[in-house]
């Protein structure tokens, strides 16, 4: 599909060369880990490999990862963790959290688990001391994700942690963080943040679909259960080509990271400076300028009042400019769940488009994008 | 991996141009289905195609498909369904269920759901009218599996499906099968068995691994939430290429199933007749003969009385064939759940391996495996 992809917080282009290569490998060594005979070993010998190179991609032992089918399964073989916990537990979202998280909060909340969401700040940050606060006694879990997937904001998971972990007092409380937006693409060292838990996906970063992991600092008791791969904490035949191809296309974005976020803040800085220059158009917060910390250069909202995103969305596909209304996966609700959280307006949320970049974003892909959404938002704001 | 691979049943090679094609796939359309522009409509497409392939070698609408990561996650997607249907609920399994279900089971009966398990006969069926004594007002699911993986008994899944149905008296009862070893291999048509659910996996008929599909009557409760993917039956961005992968490997799979069950029949006759001229050597169970309509001829469990299944495996191992002591999750394991249910004398069961065909298995697959076991039996027979 030729165009103008800028929607890559809902999925990366994937690499080809990794792709093709996971296809021979996936053949190859066919077997399944669990058999006790040369080509099960085979393939675990190719497994365990993976999970040793993820782990240096996140500064953890290898040990510490759970391969997954991707960044939901992770957050929710977490949160329904708290199922286990005995009666009266309550956990702590917040109230930005993706659907993988707040939705399994809201479905675990019918189960007897009491549920506190925390609102952001108007600017898409959470106070690390509101969530802390936040905990109570019976509260087994906290998940708090890392960057958000509509606005970009960067949490502050270390502060959060720490006054979590103090308000505790000791007691077991499990410390999530869903980094499916911040792993390979910002700094994420879930150890040195004081992270109990952390969810990722490989199809963010350039691997393949279906597949993820969940970093844990130590194991849980997980309610999923069945043949006992992964130390009995994820059910299922390994699936050894996309491990290998997720801990590989996570190493190189792991060894480009500080270039790659030198250039997406270029994006960033010339995509603002673009929209600030089509009348009406803003920026989600209104206040995000180009190289503020608090955000991810990689994703971009930007308001077009009077204009509908979903609308807008259209209009630039047509144009063969793709980004989105949202999150992918509410792209066809009338949702802004996120921005109203954060007392946003919704003549603003709701004519919001999400600009996001990835690895082959170019100078070019935000020219095209700011020439298209300009002429649009001319032509067809009311 | 060179050798004579006889462990079909823990995994089939993949088909290496179904590999090499998902792998271009993956790339070409890489879209989130989810997405609102042109890469995701793409994506959307391939996935809709998929999903109505897969509906054709199940005989049932697109619709009623659901893509999974796996078996055990379509097995536990149905098994975790039941802790929302309210409290004083009972779910009723077989005692030779795969470790997705029979764990599963135990982990929601520390949560309050009353488990029965029904031992099966001798020869490793279940009794239809055991399974449906089993039913309580209260009983929300039952499981059976569908072809049991480590004897290859095939169940009465239509007569356990009507009895059980009659015992609940209209009251609402999940009927569920993992129909993991059936799929692909043996005729299975779910909505003309009368069942309401059933688990299948792309691994085990030459697709990746990864992938799976839960077939659904209805849709119904689940658990595990998120972005609303597949009508929020199961969350998680689309494996659009592995979707394809499967539904192309369950097309040539039902394609060529007649052709392929006759062979597999004439290697399980020649296996068994290799067998008898083994002194000592035994199917499981004894009187199990070539032909036998209660068995899948794609599984084949032989005895070999005074010889560890674990070292005669190994033994194996060391002479290029492979096979494996019961199901491959409990490879290390010393379990030997399934014949204890059946009443099977452990000094058999402790020395069964289990033999299992696929697509490119021979006569002289067969032949090797006979040569190797009788040489090494022989020498190391206790």
């Amino acid at each position: 599909m030729n165009g103008t992809y800028l929607d890559w917080a809902a999925t990366a282009k994937p690499w080809q060369d990794l792709s093709a290569e996971s296809a021979a490998l996936a053949v190859r060594s066919f077997g399944n880990p669990s058999s006790a005979h040369g080509p099960g070993r085979e393939a675990r010998e190719s497994l365990e490999a993976s999970r040793a190179r993820l782990g240096l991609s996140l500064a953890c032992p290898a040990s510490a990862i759970v391969f997954t089918s991707g960044g939901s399964e992770a957050d929710s073989i977490v949160m329904l963790s708290a199922l286990l916990r005995g009666a009266d537990r309550s956990a702590v979202v917040s109230a930005i959290e993706h659907s993988a998280v707040f939705e399994q909060a809201a479905a675990m909340e019918r189960l007897g688990v009491r549920v506190l969401r925390v609102a952001p700040r108007p600017d898409g940050t959470l106070d690390p001391r509101a969530v802390a606060d936040a905990v109570r006694p019976d509260t087994v879990l906290v998940s708090v994700m890392a960057v958000n997937n509509e606005t970009g904001a960067i949490q502050d998971l270390a502060g959060i942690a720490a006054l979590c972990r103090e308000a505790s007092r000791g007691r077991a409380l499990l410390i999530h963080s869903d980094a499916v937006q911040a792993f390979g693409k910002i700094p994420f060292k879930p150890v040195a943040l004081g992270l109990d838990a952390a969810s990722m996906s490989a199809h963010k970063l350039g691997g393949p679909r279906g597949v993820g992991a969940l970093w844990l600092r130590a194991p849980i008791q997980v309610l999923a259960r069945g043949g006992g791969q992964e130390n009995g904490l994820r059910p299922g035949t390994h699936n050894v080509a996309g491990a290998w191809a997720f801990s590989m296309a996570a190493a190189r974005a792991s060894d480009s990271m500080t270039e790659a976020l030198s250039r997406a803040r270029a994006l960033e800085a010339r995509l603002l400076q673009g929209a600030a220059s089509i009348p009406g158009c803003l920026p989600l917060p209104q206040a995000r300028a180009a190289g503020d910390g608090r955000y991810s250069p990689y994703i971009v909202p930007l308001a077009f009042p009077g204009l509908g995103a979903e609308t807008m969305v259209r209009l630039l596909d047509d144009a063969g400019v793709f980004v989105s209304a949202g999150a992918a996966c509410s792209a066809h609700s009338k949702e802004r769940r996120v921005y109203d959280a954060m007392g946003t307006p919704r003549e603003l949320s709701f004519s919001a488009v999400r600009v996001s970049f990835g690895r082959e974003s170019s100078p070019g892909d935000v020219d095209r994008f700011l020439e298209a959404a300009a002429s649009l938002y001319a032509r067809y704001k009311t």
